[in-house]
């Protein structure tokens, strides 16, 4: 791969040259990088005597000229300013132009820049091929340096067009995934634009059932204690309250993050084979999973410090000294009772939480990119399914231990709702028992063979034995 | 780009040679990382045969032979050394010095390493190239392949030189930054000794700044009380004293991370273009805004800490139970008074501090480069934007709620001084008045439209046209 | 490197051909990604006709005929299947086999997947050359183009073959990394079934440690009370046991993260070199410090909550309220003494740990890929070194603190046995000191010279001069 390189550099020492249209920051920031990355640089400009500072090394001209010598042309101009290129027909011919224009917001025009660029050009010179891509690159990253692994999105109709774009952008560290024909431009525009999508599904859920339980917490709590017994205690509703929604809403978003794999699990066992798609929902749901988690980790975060500044806070400490106080009115002559019980219960509630935050930082942290890239398959599948299992299964006791002695008592349901602490077990106990079942031996041994690929419905025939061949 | 490699390699099989002189650690690494990216490599040393354990696969000769073959030769030896370099200028004719050392204190040398060698051999063979770069790379780098997307930098005069180095570089899995000509050599030969220099001004601004407020609040304090008093309360200064300065300079050191923005903005507005560079204090402020903001981040950690440890530390055990004590003492017969207004006052001040804090590790965890990488640009604004001034907004409310009925009351001003926790809230509302200003509709449009590259001093030709068309 | 490519390209504009046997789950995966790095693709198949969806843009062939037009061809197919390989003994003939496989357990098979199939061959078509590799890419990783920088294994007997699928997963984006001939395929192949293996070790001293501490303090401290009080304060187990068990564990893991580093700080003194290996229990010592550290820092985490959660607990509200009721049922006049010393010291105590806890979470921050890769070779020294070591002994100041007033009280020593925090306090401390004496100058300056490469017994000779001279 380089003594060639040398024999082609003797026959042509210069680097392959590089167009750009437009000075702005972008066209200056993509020029820059190219030139560290060995290329030549050459900027098309309308007014090239005055087109303020351009990075060194590169040169500039009319848009005629630059496009002459150069066979990728990159197009860093706002759309309405597109015309022009229609005049210069003749230049463009065979080159391969790269659009990567951006607009302020979705659904701004009809059909994506790039389409558009296309059809001007399938009127004129039906030889230049349109490339969509890069445009997720902001010219901050470019300036800096930040592109190693970073992926970026190519689409075009012309398949040698896209090589060459994709050879060009591997140069400069990029990971490139094609996106397919031009038809995919108007996606691969909308990039840039978008805002966590994969977050807004679980978002939804979270601030849904976070309502839910807010306002089902505020009637059970303070409400009641208002309409029934004529209290005040709506200060609760700023800490109290929260630290009852944000364990309920953590235990529950980690179930939801370890269900969805349960279910995956019992509809490949009923289907009897891993070859049929799952439904839509189930694949969406299964896709989010880390989201979830995430969001539930962030909840226990809060739980967390809640808990811890519980004795800090001003209720608490009244609650403490008047307790004292009562105790000392009452001229109680023993010592004040020590409940051995008691001690044993809030102390193993206490242990069972800690070690369940513990956990679920740990799995927080191998989900971060730079963690998670460089554990192995195995042990990204065992801290994600065996810790998250465990997890799962100690804050779920810690929630049990919490809600044990209040499930019999009838002062518990308040106008008769369960508390907020039982409702919240359901879920997780559910996933727990699923994933209990799967893990049997009995279920566990057909669904090993289902997800290498055995097929239950399928005579032993040659199709069906390739199949398990394959890896 | 793939045929045309099998063709040449039925021309020439090898791969390319590298030769390297210098066998210590470095020039071991580097050789077997060579080695791992497909070059064949060659070791120059003055005692071939006596020179330790090199890579497998690696050969080894003298330093004149050893240079014959290869085109780049890599100088893995002390400055000390050079001298051996110049005796055989004739094997060096045409050859690509890369320049790899490193001293041990910057400034050892008058002139850069790179330079020097340059000089010695423009008297002796004028034809040979230096290149001065992959200092910053470590020999425990090179051995464990922790090279992806690592930023190296180039200089050299000659341009095909640098290409020719850039190239290896590139497929060593390296990313280039062309720092020009040799003039730069010194700059990349002080990179590797650099310690931290972009903290360096905002761990000034946070030393000094905790350091005024350190003494001002002991003056109020402490010294206050041992004046006016005569109470020696001075075991404060560890934790309360430390717990009043890290949550004042977190809010200060937040806010300082946002004011350089908003004065920018308001700069544009005023100047009307967005092409006139900043002063230049303002350009190094906002470079270093990220550290400043992670330096908040770490005193709103110890704030945090310092605040959950208050009731298990021992002044706070004594001063609730001697309040019990005199409780008591004093007979009274009502039931303690529970104080609706200050719960919610201290519940409300503790739910913003929590959320803040909350939004603030947010933020915290997107600066992190594996996670900020993966965000669009979309979404890093979202975050470092909406989310930043949002957290800012909820810490100043934070601080507000704490300081609310202290402004009143004349016993505040001890030796007629503001608290502290009045003066910290002096930059974080100047910098949420001054967003708030360039967020208002009127004010916020020409400021977008100028940062879209419409400049208000200049007529409408063709010029101005164009700076609008750029992206 | 640029413009032979276009010469190149009107010669044969075709880009290169790979040939994947399989079509399953990781046969698709890497066919996807070939294709997005502009290879052709072409898939070999015992039913070309029946084989489920493929990639866009790969075709399908039968084995036979698939085989004749790829140089590389990747087996991704279980190992129980490889007799159809025999079978087309003339078309692999000159073909480079690169063998994915990966066995479900270790051991299954006496000899490497790729050793048998190249002994396979070896009978058959001498000319076909196997090469073991890529194996711990999941086909996960390859969908979502996450490879970017990822180190891969390759092994092989035929150098030539090796580099031309070093060369493919260059392009891929991945770092290569050679592990020699086909000897290393066992190893190889056993990658991706490890298990934290460089956590395994410290893991093994973490479990034992703890399990000694915790049988010693519930000796010392339930055990003792029962036998001697006849008291059950069993319930400290969950928590006031863990919470003395985490910090000595802690402090001891952190010690003996620094330790080595002393050791081979004498060790090479003693020596007089830096070229000697250094005995084998040191190295892998040494090889672990980094997962020592981070275990210290779990423990760490654990002994902050656990200590912020002691005034929420039940028997310390107990023992609050029953320390008050004592107080007033003596009926002291005096108001409740406030021991200032006392105050001092505790507040010392905990300004102490917070301060180390701080340093410690930075210690474990700079210890992420993505944010110990951004430091400088002097940056990272800095970090590890100065700021582990000032971590380490504002924590062993912080332990000190709490033994203090201990060492001398005979009640400390229950049944004759020292309290826990004295126990700690060694491994520490003769870290510490060891550290000390090799920064003192007239030890540091001879270390430092022989760490630069001087040897003390070697006399003067050109060789010694020129090991001095490498970097």
């Amino acid at each position: 791969m380089t003594v060639e390189i040398d024999i082609s550099k003797n026959m042509s020492p210069e680097p392959e040259l590089m167009c750009i249209f437009g000075t702005g920051d972008l066209g200056r920031s993509l020029g820059l990088r190219l030139l560290q990355c060995g290329y030549r640089v050459l900027y098309g400009s309308r007014t090239p005597h005055s087109c303020g500072p351009l990075p060194q090394g590169a040169q500039v001209m009319t848009h005629e000229e630059s496009a002459r010598s150069a066979k990728l042309i990159f197009i860093c101009v706002h759309r309405e300013h597109y015309e022009f290129l229609e005049k210069m027909a003749p230049q463009l011919e065979r080159k391969v132009l790269v659009d990567l224009s951006n607009n302020l917001k979705k659904d701004m025009y009809m059909e994506a820049n790039a389409v558009y660029l296309q059809s001007v050009f399938s009127r004129l010179v039906p030889k230049a091929a349109v490339v969509k891509g890069l445009n997720t690159l902001s010219a901050w990253a470019l300036q800096n340096g930040l592109l190693a692994g970073r992926q970026v999105y190519l689409c075009g109709n012309n398949e040698e067009a896209k090589r060459d774009v994709a050879e060009m952008a591997t140069k400069l560290g990029l990971t490139v995934v094609d996106k397919g024909s031009l038809s995919a431009a108007k996606e691969v525009e909308d990039f840039p634009l978008q805002l966590f999508p994969e977050w807004r599904m679980p978002l939804y859920v979270a601030v849904g059932l976070s309502a839910f339980f807010f306002l089902y917490l505020l009637i059970r709590d303070i409400i009641y204690a208002y309409v029934e017994n004529d209290e005040d205690i709506s200060y609760r509703i700023m800490i109290s309250l929260a630290n009852k929604v944000s364990p309920i809403m953590s235990l529950i978003m980690l179930a939801l993050c370890y269900l969805p794999g349960a279910i995956a699990g019992f509809l490949q066992l009923y289907r009897g084979t891993k070859y049929r798609r799952f439904p839509n929902w189930l694949d969406r749901w299964m896709l989010c999973r880390k989201q979830m988690g995430l969001l539930a980790l962030g909840f226990a975060f809060l739980h967390v410090i809640y808990t811890l500044l519980i004795p800090v806070r001003y209720p608490n400490r009244h609650k403490v000294i008047s307790s004292v106080v009562n105790e000392m009115k009452n001229n109680n002559t023993t010592p004040f009772y020590f409940d051995n019980t008691k001690a044993w219960g809030a102390d193993s509630l206490f242990a069972l939480g800690i070690l369940g935050f513990f956990l679920f930082v740990l799995l927080g942290l191998t989900s971060l990119p730079s963690v998670g890239g460089t554990l192995s398959w195995r042990e990204f599948s065992f801290v994600q399914s065996t810790l998250g299992h465990l997890t799962l299964f100690l804050c779920t006791a810690h929630c049990y231990i919490y809600a044990w002695n209040k499930f019999l008592r009838t002062s518990t349901y308040k106008w008769y709702t369960p508390p907020g602490s039982m409702l919240c077990l359901i879920v997780p106990s559910v996933t727990l028992v699923l994933k209990l079942i799967l893990v049997l031996p009995c279920v566990n041994r057909p669904l090993m063979r289902i997800r290498q690929g055995w097929e239950r419905n399928r005579p032993k025939d040659e199709m069906g034995e390739l199949k398990a061949t394959n890896m």
